[in-house]
């Protein structure tokens, strides 16, 4: 029942006619031509549509399975997986060297977003893969690079991220696994990891897992912590499958969505590990992939909200209930389809408006990890890291409410599992909490990043908007319907921000109770910033005598409704944030 | 893992410090003084917490099957059912001379909630029975009443709604299942319905269905349909059980959660039925029921948000995670607890504050329904009708809302089924679809009863905002931190109402589009004013020297974050409302 059509004008919108990307500075932007760029995503949107969505509800009802050691992943993924392993999917945006095809990340974004769409538990086990290759990358030995990354490009081995445990997740200083060195330079690798994605599968040969642990020496806490390689198979000399390695898939968790990637508890029981990057510096390495990470994980907030929109629209044009208050729509059939209904339009109108704005958002915040990599631009790196907690909480939370509206649409068939739209809300769920739940992201948005390196970053972004603001306000239109609510909302940002630097010294209870609705306060403005951007680009086309009008109109008109209705939003988070911690903490832990 | 505590104290305090019930002159009130309010909510208490709430899990886990037409709900459901009926409970507020204990629908109301936060679907079994009670009460024959009713109170026999067809939910005019009139007076019922709770089970030895069916003669859309009793087991005419009737579940739905209530797909093939009512009558006689549903619905939400609550904060406090910003509270643990954290107090005082907002609002509603039954008061009946879309669609939104925070506090622990708060969220979501999907609330508030009658019961809700302000406004603290946002609120309120009086006329899609956030707006209000009164209660409880000061100071805290926190959000309704018709309608069905 779940339909997928890959939105592949709405990204090319964004990527040539608001961040213009051909005309770019970026080394291989200049390559991408709107026809090159069609290639790709017409074949990734028919890869996500006919292969992965397809399999989308399978993956639900069916799960996965744990047999004698061995997981057995939902009917018809493992032919999936050879057909993205063949497409060379994985290796887009990864070097050349390795085998793949140097692609900017950008690019790699917009097709993750597609396959996402179309199934958001089979993408997890080549997106961890492509997650613990950038590790490797980045903090592996030449010959860690040379055994591991081309084999898992092509897919033949995938990867992994082992960082919890049953007692800590965000706290990993409470960690136990334990890592003891070995004569060779190896470690032993002793303990237990819970929640691991994509833990154990039938889909490849080998599994390379990146795994956070204790080795001595390295003093308390987080300090102690260093990152480990631990194959699955051991490597032989030639860099063919050996022995298998002390480590296997305990248990699968069950859980309320995401049933088609299999969540292992994985033991370690004096497994091999080979020390990937410094001594006690894991939790450095760790965070110098979390930007793609959490960037990848707010893409699934809205990808997953894409499709469930998709299916809440074709329902809402095709079931027949009622009549529109203004006059029958469809007079000669037994009611007017749904869509007629003002609430209804409401509802659709809030999903479509979240998602082409958190599309555009996530796509800037791509581009700018470009920058910073491909330019060695500290100032994106900086702007994108403060902006990164943003597109992930935000956009999670968005989307898993767009999902949940989505299925509202349905009425009582939403509700009942044949129909598809349950499982939009349970997967989009999780994109919640992993990664850093979002309490998390907020936490980390007010307490390190908004006064990163001085309030460096958080002025680069006002000033910025700011800027766009003054660039465009010769547009009467586009100032009354996009500039001046972006202004005002803009300046419920700042106020917030001020607030939290005057109060937040002397006590810090006063800025992280307002956090969480600093995090929906910058990530509406974000939002309400793209929008205004995507509206001077839809203008600029339509005076241009564009021949799709309909679609520059469209764009103008759900940008008019986030404007009006959404971005509002604003002034009760700054409400909020400005009421201090007095409501919240008033009530003490033992009066609860 | 899910445990309960039912709330009773905070029961009683809403009950006899707030509605003041014992003082009421509505009949029946005088007995229930607190001691006796506190026998009847301990026992229920205890039935919740022993007997409910360890089967709730278990309902989910195992759900019902079909087996060659007879339903199996899950293990030890049948031994919990036969603890309800023989403790009488289903009898409560329903009349002696049918066996019942006569008590107020307040008293059942309390019952209730205890009863779905312990076990949300192992209750709508004998929810909707006491539905169809009423039903037959209201519109059956002395005959009818006396053949039916007190089998059903006494839970030997249980009853079920038959509306919902594939086709049909809201738009009930679509109806196609038929009533062919038989000589014998009776009709023959045939067609088949879906979503029928409770369709067929293994719980008691008759279903008695309540049908609503087109007989010929009426005309068309909903006006020839008329309501039908049709039992499962035909009564001989001694009462006793006869043969079969031609009516059976032909299917149960796989649903998003209250798994352990079966949902069924009810065949009726020439099925014998009796009509109910007047013959043509059906909606109306619907519609009688109506509130008194949809109040159980709105239980609902902040019922299982309740429980979903209690967990959560068990677990903030026991969970250690992390440091307290403001320094270790827990210096001897390798942690502190969850709670000590400003973003997870938020988030349970969000939770907490609803909850107990909720509850007060929806007791004062069945104060209201008590008061129009038992002194034919019109205008309790006009106020309550007013609110009771209200009350249903904001509290189940607000409900599952809270339910999905209550997930949160528990990390990635939150998403595993295992951990029971998955549940929670599951089944809290089907309370913003049935009953009337909240859209439909919304439109029922906005295009019906705010101008029911010239308006004149929203007038007379506005004039009570107004009077208890005005009446209260000389304590200096009350006024400043409650008051005084409650009159910024209910401002919101008109204002927006005045606006749909203004716009609607001339443009219906004006008002419709802004519909759902008028309902919301509409919903903070009353909890604002509910937490309004239950502040001033709590405070003349101190000022008397109240034992427990501990528990009243709680309660002016929590109020305290409503109204400084939650209670803000009506301005942003109101500014989406004020947007009019525009943003949401200007992008033609065609152009989505």
């Amino acid at each position: 029942m779940q339909n997928y059509t890959a939105p592949t004008k709405d990204a090319q919108f964004v990527l040539h006619e608001v961040l213009e990307i051909s005309k770019s500075d970026i080394p291989g932007y200049a390559d991408l031509d709107r026809d090159f760029t069609d290639a790709i995503f017409d074949a990734a949107g028919k890869v996500s549509s006919e292969i992965l969505a397809p399999l989308n509800a399978v993956g639900d009802t069916e799960g996965c399975h744990l047999e004698n050691g061995v997981v057995r992943t939902p009917k018809g993924f493992k032919q999936a997986f050879e057909a993205v392993k063949e497409g060379g999917w994985n290796g887009l945006d990864l070097p050349e060297e390795y085998g793949g095809q140097g692609l900017p990340y950008l690019v790699g974004t917009v097709v993750g977003e597609f396959f996402v769409s179309g199934n958001m538990a089979f993408n997890m086990y080549q997106g961890l893969t492509h997650g613990a290759i950038g590790a490797i990358l980045t903090h592996g030995t030449d010959e860690q690079k040379t055994a591991y990354v081309p084999k898992m490009l092509s897919l033949e081995w995938t990867g992994t991220m082992n960082l919890t445990e049953a007692h800590c997740g965000t706290d990993l200083g409470l960690m136990r696994t334990k890592a003891e060195p070995q004569k060779d330079g190896s470690y032993k690798i002793t303990g237990e990891k819970i929640f691991i994605s994509s833990g154990e599968h039938d889909l490849a040969e080998n599994i390379i897992h990146l795994v956070l642990a204790k080795a001595p020496g390295g003093g308390e806490g987080t300090k102690g912590i260093s990152l480990f390689l631990v194959p699955k198979f051991m490597l032989k000399a030639d860099g063919s499958l050996g022995a298998r390695n002390a480590v296997a898939c305990g248990k699968l968790e069950e859980k309320m969505g995401i049933h088609g990637n299999s969540t292992c508890v994985m033991n370690f029981d004096g497994a091999t590990g080979y020390l990937l990057g410094d001594l006690h510096k894991g939790m450095r390495a760790m965070f110098t992939m979390m930007n793609e990470a959490r960037l990848g994980v707010g893409l699934q907030g809205y990808s997953v909200a894409e499709i469930a929109y998709q299916n809440a629209l074709a329902y809402a044009k095709d079931r027949l209930q009622g009549r529109a208050v203004t006059g029958a729509e469809n007079p000669d059939g037994p009611a007017d389809p749904l869509i007629v209904h003002p609430d209804i339009r409401r509802n659709l109108m809030e999903q479509k408006s979240f998602v082409e704005g958190a599309r555009a958002f996530t796509y800037w915040a791509a581009e700018l990890i470009d920058r910073s990599h491909r330019l060695n631009d500290e100032d994106a790196e900086g702007l994108v890291s403060l902006m990164i907690p943003v597109l992930k909480g935000f956009q999670t939370d968005k989307g898993f409410e767009a999902a949940v509206n989505a299925q509202q649409v349905y009425g009582g068939h939403g509700y009942i599992e044949e129909q598809g739209m349950s499982q939009f809300a349970r997967d989009a769920r999780i994109a919640m909490i992993y990664e850093g739940a979002n309490g998390v992201q907020a936490l980390d948005l007010v307490g390190r990043k908004i006064g990163q390196d001085g309030g460096k970053y958080a002025m680069a972004f006002f000033g910025l908007v700011k800027d766009f603001i003054k660039e465009n306000e010769g547009d009467a239109a586009l100032k009354a319907q996009f500039l001046d609510p972006l202004k005002a909302a803009s300046k419920d940002l700042q106020a917030a921000s001020m607030f939290f630097v005057e109060k937040g010294m002397k006590n810090p209870n006063a800025a992280l109770a307002g956090a969480y609705d600093f995090m929906h306060l910058f990530g509406h403005v974000c939002l309400g910033l793209m929008w205004a951007r995507m509206a001077k680009a839809a203008q600029a086309a339509l005076a241009a005598g564009a021949e799709d009008a309909a679609f520059y109109e469209a764009k103008l008109a759900t940008g008019r409704f986030y404007m009006a209705r959404q971005l509002p939003a604003t002034a009760l988070h700054l409400t909020r944030i400005l009421s201090g911690d007095d409501p919240v903490m008033a009530l003490g832990a033992e009066a609860f």
